[in-house]
């Protein structure tokens, strides 16, 4: 494999710890191997592997080594790069063959996060663009392309963060589910995005972390990210948030994303919608922070978007009981429960099929 | 210790088995010992633990060997009667100090289950009414008083049952949290005592268990003690119960109660009051199970109810990483949003402040 020399100098590592105050990141890119921190080992190890290939990084999306939609797009990315590096010196059939075979695995990883199929379909389009290029030009194209998506999650992040902070009063105290922080992007979050933004801003916030089941997400992503950034948190099991509304301790919910409908709905992690009805109840704003690339255009309604389902495993692994499980790890919030959309193109305010429209790209990104 | 003979032929157990359809119960009383089926083993080991006085017996009751609000006053009422014969041969003064000592001891082992005053309270009363007699007589009728607790907690379930039964269509879905089963009782349940009830009446059932973190109740004691009587279940992460209901598979949502105030507002396991204000939002019956027992009479309302918070390591426990926890045990559901209370006395319906009044007792026994 080829190294890609002086390609550290383009990630938006540097960005983040000087201007955004995110010490964390779930991926590196360096001496053309991608390292990624395996969450499934935190809060107890960090403990970094390294990928050359998309097969290998096709599993490690799947068994969850990375998660976070945003996050999940990039990785894929990169083991599109890692593919073309690998397959440089095959003719040109062969790479066009055995590279888009690697995109269509990348792709079909996870069902839900619509930000895996947007990145892919990035890397597609460059690739389809420039496929008669030299086999040896190829892979530092597609490399360029991948770090780009990087760094325009990372900006789009810091953008939301600002603008969704702007929101929040001098003192708030935030109800998070899941992980939609560093750990889930590129490395600054979008809704622990949006609290980073209020600390930097001077504002005072607490935040509630649902521990998150069955992945622990919550606990174990959250909490640790918060703490090394020194963000007050408190972890709860999750049936505790409606409590915690009814005493009046939660000024707003704010949630991520793994796909948003062109009308408003919501896909994010099992217990979103439950948030998001229990909100609505106790007169809580509730807030999703996802980039435009969480948006599916093409999806007219939540109802059109695959929910994943996942093992029986992840719920409970006794040697000698088994029970009937169902474990949906994605829910659907309908448009009427969400208060506003914070990307990077703007607050989106209901009615979200109108406000949508406003971040539409341009009808060749649609394809 | 005196050996408690043929005792054994006035337990429930005989009763249960031939009518209630149910083949689990989480204490035995036997040759003078009282046997708890530890519940902190479940689901994969049955291990019964032997108890002789009331410190043990108490200790039993904070450690959750033992749990839910009947079983739990059963329990205090058995260590009150092994205090009794331990003590039959001391001076009647020495008798009556050291064993309200140990009364004092149960009734406060966990503070939110009224139950648990309650049982001991009876104990006292008979305790105080025949204080003169023979140190030698007085534990058997301390004995004799258990086992009505006993007998009548299990009767109660039965009526209940059948009563919550009579409410429920002939196909019904019904989602539970927590456990109050046979285990979280004299042995036939409250809230499952409704479903077994279903079921010998032939009606289609199906449940839905939350899995009820952060203890797990859901999954190792409701999943499993529905199994062993092989009435059909399936487990879902808590989060998940909002999806269930939105997708129209919940016909109602059944829960048993730790203490329900005059105004008819809820104490119980947290969690409650988001499956309360969901079942709302989606225009299902929220059904709490308990016999008059748990009804508090002396408590006006839920705000006035203990909520016990119990240790931040039954949340997490990593050896490296210790996040702030706030882990409160129970929660109140307000009685607006109560559909039905059913007692052995009856089905009481809003407004409980008067449906209440109906089933209370004679003074004597509220003082």
């Amino acid at each position: 494999m080829m190294s890609a020399t002086s390609v550290e100098l383009r990630s938006p590592m540097a960005v983040l710890e000087n201007e955004g105050g995110s010490t964390v990141c779930p991926l590196r890119w360096e001496g053309g191997f991608l390292y990624l921190l395996d969450q499934r080992r935190l809060p107890e190890e960090e403990i970094w592997l390294s990928y050359t290939n998309a097969s290998e990084v096709s599993d490690a999306i799947r068994s969850m080594v990375v998660r976070g939609a945003p996050a999940i797009g990039i990785t894929a990315a990169f083991g599109l790069v890692l593919e073309a590096y690998a397959l440089q010196e095959e003719e040109s059939d062969t790479f066009e063959e055995q590279w888009l075979k690697a995109a269509g695995l990348l792709e079909s990883a996870r069902p839900t996060a619509v930000n895996l199929m947007w990145a892919v379909r990035r890397m597609v389009n460059v690739f389809s663009a420039h496929k008669e290029m030299d086999g040896m030009d190829l892979p530092g194209l597609l490399e360029t392309e991948a770090l780009s998506i990087w760094n325009e999650d990372v900006a789009a992040n810091l953008l939301m963060g600002r603008m969704g902070a702007s929101l929040c009063p001098s003192n708030v105290n935030f109800l998070t589910h899941c992980n939609a922080g560093a750990l889930a992007t590129g490395g600054y979050g979008t809704a622990l995005g949006v609290i980073r933004a209020c600390k930097q801003m001077g504002k005072t916030v607490h935040i509630f972390a649902d521990e998150t089941r069955p992945w622990l997400q919550g606990v174990r992503l959250t909490a640790w990210e918060l703490m090394k950034d020194e963000i007050p948190v408190t972890v709860v099991v999750d049936s505790v948030a409606a409590t915690l509304m009814r005493q009046g301790k939660v000024s707003a919910v704010i949630v991520g994303a793994d796909r948003i409908a062109a009308n408003g709905d919501v896909a994010n992690k099992i217990g979103t919608y439950s948030l998001a009805v229990l909100a609505k109840a106790h007169n809580i704003p509730f807030y999703v922070a996802a980039p435009t690339s969480t948006i599916d255009f093409n999806t007219a309604s939540g109802e059109e978007i695959p929910i994943e389902e996942r093992d029986a495993s992840e719920v409970v692994s006794y040697p000698s009981f088994s029970p009937d499980i169902y474990n949906p790890v994605f829910d659907v919030t309908p448009n009427e429960l969400v208060t506003a959309i914070i990307t990077e193109k703007g607050v989106l305010v209901p009615p979200f099929s109108h406000s949508i429209k406003a971040v539409l790209p341009p009808l060749s990104v649609l394809q």
